[in-house]
């Protein structure tokens, strides 16, 4: 065992769970957290029981509330902390990072208002040179990954030096990782993925068939792929991992809450109802009005999330939505995934 | 209603499917069949209960087993026949086809032995244009089709005309049809998809979860894009329906034979055992021998197909297999797709 630092913040699900991939590899792990009672749980009994179960976690990870303790002298910092949280976790830490720290994040999402990437995001708070970024995504649920299940993800960087030190750092027999340079596309794939789980859920929730939902995932992929090469991304990475490989993921599990949101609207639950009845965010709700949003900006055409929009927002029934895009006129299919 | 005619070859479960949707759109369909009896059913009581089971076929299809009853007079001639047996059926259709019938197929494979595409063999056999030929593909349980569920299908001609005629015969409220000038990457896409299929199934009968079901199918169709790159495709078909969309109806549904296969080849059944107990052809089995040949023939990797090969003609433990794939080389995931 060598005795490099790393550090991750913040100890939801997926920093948890990457924090014993890094573990694993060796690193010793510095987890940060605001709550108290979550780092003495995890330095304690070994486990995050709110986001992780019963899962065991390696002991070379050690949860800390201070900010310093927890950056300082690490060669590795990881964010994963969410989108809406990421400017004032990264403001925090700022102060404490060594100099020549490689750092990364693996959150997915804008930043609300702005619609900042999280590396621009990132290099703003941080002072740091954007290129020198790392990107981390993937078809990765936490769960599968700190039970050691074979996992794939992509770390981009427009510096391949950062991208491979911290392939370096995550790859292990059961993690497998690719890098590629492509920080704006892997960025963009994952945050506005969660929109075509919320599609899904709609097309389950009114009865149709797996042909249905293999069409939404499909078409839905060509127009975030549109939206990303307006916004300079590499058309080739939305076919990759961070692309159709998160999107399987998302898409066919019928426990994400943009699943369940889309099976109540088909159902003619108000949007109101629906949130209220969930408790929580639903991702893919916001991400339809900010992608929405960006594509009126960059003038890209994205029916699916323009109908969603509509549904969600206009009160359209889902079913007429779907006769909307069933009915749109004819096209030409490679043309239009090129952006031509 | 129009008095235009379409003959659809053979009767099968995706050639009955087919010969609805025209139906639906007004052709008179003569669907040809080697089977009296089949023929009978389908004229009598409108069904084909061994392929599709009570799904109530319309009134304007009409069975027959006159191969020139069937063809003459069509200006929409489809080939849905069984890869095996295409060139048999062209060659039987071949005297009475119209000069200026425009053909079309939706058969997903190679030729056994001599491991040319569909269009190939048809235009050999029917003496025609090579480049006036239509592929129809896409993510299309037939099921579902016959129940008038949303579908969307491409088809691919390198006469726009051709393709466009096609389209405007199939494109109804249900049916929603893309073009596409690329025959060889959706003919290759349909060809090669079952051997994911079959790997599925080998991921879940090893219990492996999610993470690694979303990899193989990414890392699956980045190597059979690279396969297609090589014989001539356009890299972005792969990303749309005829790759990424039938790839995720074929890997996620649970009754193709390819995944029971893999899923039994998972538990350590030999390959002759899973032959026998499944009693028929799966056809992923054949692909795997034949995509490894063609690739080596073009010298283009192909990671998976090379483990499936092994697990299934070299008693290779599938666990080891799997290790052997997250054990490769560092590699950069774009550059690979990209066939660089």
């Amino acid at each position: 065992m060598t005795e490099r630092k790393a550090a991750v913040l913040v100890a939801g699900s997926w920093g948890t769970a990457l924090a014993s991939v890094l573990a694993d590899n060796g690193y010793d792990v510095a987890l940060w957290t605001r709550n108290e009672a979550q780092a003495d749980e995890i330095n304690t009994r070994r486990t995050n029981g709110r986001y992780l179960k019963d899962a065991e976690l390696p002991a070379n990870i050690a949860a800390t509330t201070d900010m310093a303790q927890a950056v300082g002298g690490a060669e590795l910092v990881l964010f994963v902390a969410p989108s809406a949280a990421m400017r004032d976790v990264a403001k925090q830490a700022a102060p404490h990072l060594r100099g020549d720290a490689v750092v990364a994040h693996a959150t997915k999402g804008f930043e609300s208002g702005t619609f900042k990437r999280m590396t621009t995001v990132l290099a703003e708070e941080l002072k740091t040179d954007v290129g020198r970024l790392v990107v981390l995504s993937g078809p990765s649920h936490a769960e599968e990954v700190v039970r050691r299940l074979p996992t794939t993800v992509v770390v981009a960087s427009a510096s391949l030096d950062a991208a491979e030190f911290v392939q370096d750092a995550f790859i292990t027999p059961h993690f497998r990782v690719y890098t590629n340079r492509d920080v704006v596309g892997v960025e963009v794939a994952g945050a506005i993925k969660n929109i075509i789980a919320l599609g899904a859920g709609l097309s389950d929730g009114l009865g149709f068939g797996d042909n249905a939902k293999a069409a939404l995932l499909t078409r839905g992929l060509a127009e975030i792929s549109r939206l990303g090469i307006a916004m300079g991304a590499n058309p080739l990475t939305f076919a990759g991992l961070a692309g159709v490989g998160d999107l399987v993921v998302t898409c066919t599990s019928r426990h994400s809450r943009n699943w369940r949101a889309g099976a109540m609207l088909a159902e003619g639950t108000s949007l109101d109802d629906v949130l209220s009845r969930m408790g929580m965010v639903v991702e893919g709700v916001r991400t339809t009005s900010v992608a929405r949003e960006i594509a009126q900006q960059y003038g890209v055409e994205m029916p699916i999330t323009e109908q969603l929009f509509q549904v969600l927002f206009a009160r359209k029934p889902a079913r007429d939505a779907v006769e909307t895009l069933m009915g749109r006129g004819r096209t030409h299919e490679t043309e239009e995934s090129a952006g031509i």
